[in-house]
């Protein structure tokens, strides 16, 4: 399934500045980072909840903020861009 | 229906900083600030269409990055949320 991750993190702290390096290592493993804390991910529900795990013991749950939406299918492809932003391909690779 | 705009933009900057505040206060008047350069958005085709031609207008189109995605029907209330997020009512006055 096609989802959004969204990150708010302090980064004017190094802590904070950590945080998002990490988290964005971790999403990158999972999909594309198509802003500084927008994450586009295609991954199945076992996959998901083990990428919120992995969240869990990065994030500061007093500091940060974290947002996971579900899209409809193939709702990545669907994205409306301006300025600089750009669709980003996630299935080239699956020609059926 | 529900939208989810994510906007990119170097807030280093004075210009910057102020393209932000301005997008923001736009979507404001269409939907909520979730986080710092995230907005939730309910809005019809026109209303979108509108939205988008008042972003135009403000942002830089070399610099800045906006991203509008379209969530399933009430997919703004199907939002996973970790640390400080947390979902946000969108219809609480549109009891049927």
């Amino acid at each position: 399934m096609d989802l959004l991750l969204t990150y708010d993190v302090d980064t004017t702290t190094p802590e904070g500045a950590r945080r998002l390096r990490r988290v964005a290592k971790l999403c990158e493993g999972y999909g594309l980072r198509v802003q500084k804390s927008v994450f586009e991910i295609v991954a199945d529900e076992k996959n998901t909840l083990q990428l919120l795990a992995r969240i869990d013991a990065i994030i500061d749950t007093n500091l940060d903020s974290i947002r996971l939406y579900r899209l409809p299918h193939n709702g990545l492809a669907d994205v409306q861009t301006r300025g600089t932003a750009r669709p980003q391909p996630h299935r080239d690779d699956l020609v059926i």
